[in-house]
């Protein structure tokens, strides 16, 4: 299912093509987030126009509404969205950790307390894998325990332990047709722990490999050890996908340690904050110094508000709260993420990577509020 | 301008093209509003697949924001807006009305307190077509004064005079290159004063004519008789445009006696109340019994909402918030809107109107709450 094409001879880069029953998917690739069944502020025409290959929903919170009755009556996740084009789940793992003040977690699962009502809902491997099939996504995540970046090496042991066992049932779960499994591997920054889980959870076979436990609050290069702590244990000939991960360059620094698969809620995120990624970093487009920049967001972009709209006019609309103004800063936003995707790609396959990586990372400007923002709850 | 194609031989209905500099536009015409210089939620491709041949701005709110000397820059109100087809500006009249609250009448105009910073901002006819001049419009309307529809006789007759006396005014003012300049009669629901008013406007000689101090509270058979007593007056080789009005069967019966032009804001503020126009009346998509409905909004509609999504798809959306769902809402309302006119054109043209209106409005059932939401304060 997944063809290694190419590898780089600077980094661990690849370029890859994992196919599903719904199409293929070019790595390098950057997923959309649809948590609750829509990819925020955007539809679906606007997600293939900037060449969205697969989207992500999850688990959780389509469990609680919808609710899988309403999503099954509809045939499935795909075609209660209208999204013909392949889809990954996430398991609710990651909100073992986004709403630790309402779960409990437990032997076989996680008991949580529903974010709307308190009303209880429990979810371990085996209702997430079932929920997941329900669903019908191309991809589903195993259900794994996700701890904070600064807990303590006990809980970090303890949540390794659990993730493994859980992998375990998930991978006995029955699938959807054509559905693969992804294994998740924790182990926060710890090299030891990380390689643990990593041996235990590819010994399960499962179709491609998660790290998980980054964007968890931690800071850069501990994100980046958590990677490069897990990757030499990752079989090459399977994808690998980091979770949750990041600003633009962080991802091309990403592919460069071996990552093939990558979703983030920050470009949606930031556009409702009136800021715009660009190839440089991050800009406030709602600040006063557009107020007469008639210059698209990025010049020579080919988003559909580049094309059509100046950062003064953006401006105007996120100032007076139309919802135009976010709706084109998450249009760019995510195109943008897409078109780093598609030119790292374009250039393993050229083989100019390097020279790609080296510019990009030094053009691009991280700004702190953005590396934050990461790290705040990423329940969108 | 103005060509009269056909006239209803069982009513006043008219067909109509109306041509400016920008492009012509089909009569009777529903024409979207972007008072903040976008029409809520949408974009300018999505108006035009549509349908839109024209939109509306608002004089009295884009010069608050984002102000003149930004749209000057841009090069016009179009160009800054990125909307190449016909615009018409509202003169700020209507928020003498509406922002009643916060405004003085004078001999020469009206002094605002900004409703955002309560700073000061003088508009008289002389304002409101030199802001209108700058915008660019293809039509700007004159400066009037629009009482509430329970104002007592003297202040009417007083507001009908100062109307007069500002088109006058409006009349000698510059005008953009091209920009045709639309009368507006007011005279509350009193025949013998809106007979007056009209007379008076006609003898100024704009290039079409507007009745005012409509949906300003009143009645729906007020609102009718305002329109009856005002049309008789207007010279049939040019356009009338009944100012913010109304439900689609409003519509086809303002149509019927004569009018030629529609604005109105109820499409997209009851979408982002999660409530849909249908051809039999509104339909809340927000509510429980869609929330197993896989069919779409309306069974037949080529919307993009209608193509793509379900009701209960679009009802999640809405219940949890996500802007996916008033974004569609908005869509198929706004597509409803032109879709009757585009109906009527086509009735007039086929000869056939007398049958398509009373088929469309026995199978109309209005709302209660539509009616009423069109009387709030019209501020979009």
């Amino acid at each position: 299912m997944f063809e290694l094409l190419k590898t780089d001879p600077t980094s661990k880069a690849r370029l890859g093509r994992l196919t599903s029953s719904r199409g293929a998917v070019d790595t390098p690739v950057f997923m959309p987030v649809g948590t609750q069944g829509s990819v925020k502020a955007l539809d679906p025409r606007e997600l293939q126009e900037m060449g969205t290959q697969i989207i992500l929903g999850n688990t959780y919170h389509l469990h609680i509404r919808p609710g899988l009755d309403i999503i099954r009556a509809a045939g499935g996740l795909h075609r209660f969205i209208n999204w013909t084009a392949p889809l990954l789940t996430d398991s609710g793992g990651f909100q073992v950790f986004s709403l630790a003040k309402i779960r409990k977690i437990k032997a076989h699962g996680v008991e949580f307390r529903s974010h709307l009502d308190g009303s209880p809902l429990f979810l371990g491997p085996k209702e997430a894998m079932e929920i997941q099939r329900e669903l019908g996504s191309d991809i589903a995540m195993v259900f794994d325990e996700c701890p904070p970046h600064d807990a303590p090496a006990k809980e970090q042991r303890l949540a390794v332990e659990r993730t493994i066992c859980w992998a375990r049932e998930c991978r006995a779960q029955p699938r959807a047709d054509g559905q693969m499994v992804f294994g998740i591997v924790q182990g926060g920054s710890n090299a030891a722990l990380r390689e643990e889980c990593a041996r235990a959870i590819v010994a399960l076979e499962f179709d491609g490999y998660a790290i998980g436990g980054v964007s968890v609050g931690e800071p850069e290069d501990e994100m980046m050890k958590a990677i490069e702590f897990t990757e030499p244990f990752l079989p090459a000939h399977q994808p690998r996908y980091a979770m949750g991960l990041g600003t633009p360059a962080q991802m091309v620094e990403l592919v460069a340690r071996g990552v093939d698969m990558f979703d983030c809620v920050l470009p949606t995120r930031i556009a409702r904050n009136g800021t715009a990624f660009t190839a440089r970093g991050t800009v406030s487009i709602k600040a006063g110094f557009n107020k007469a920049d008639f210059r698209p967001i990025e010049e020579g972009c080919e988003c559909y508000a580049c094309r059509n709209f100046s950062r003064a006019y953006l401006r105007h609309l996120l100032n007076v709260g139309e919802i135009l103004g976010l709706r084109m800063l998450s249009v760019h936003n995510s195109h943008l993420y897409l078109k780093v995707m598609q030119d790292i790609r374009r250039h393993l396959a050229a083989g100019t990577f390097a020279e790609f990586r080296r510019e990009f990372v030094a053009n691009y400007v991280p700004s702190q509020k953005v590396l934050l923002s990461r790290s705040e709850s990423n329940d969108e």
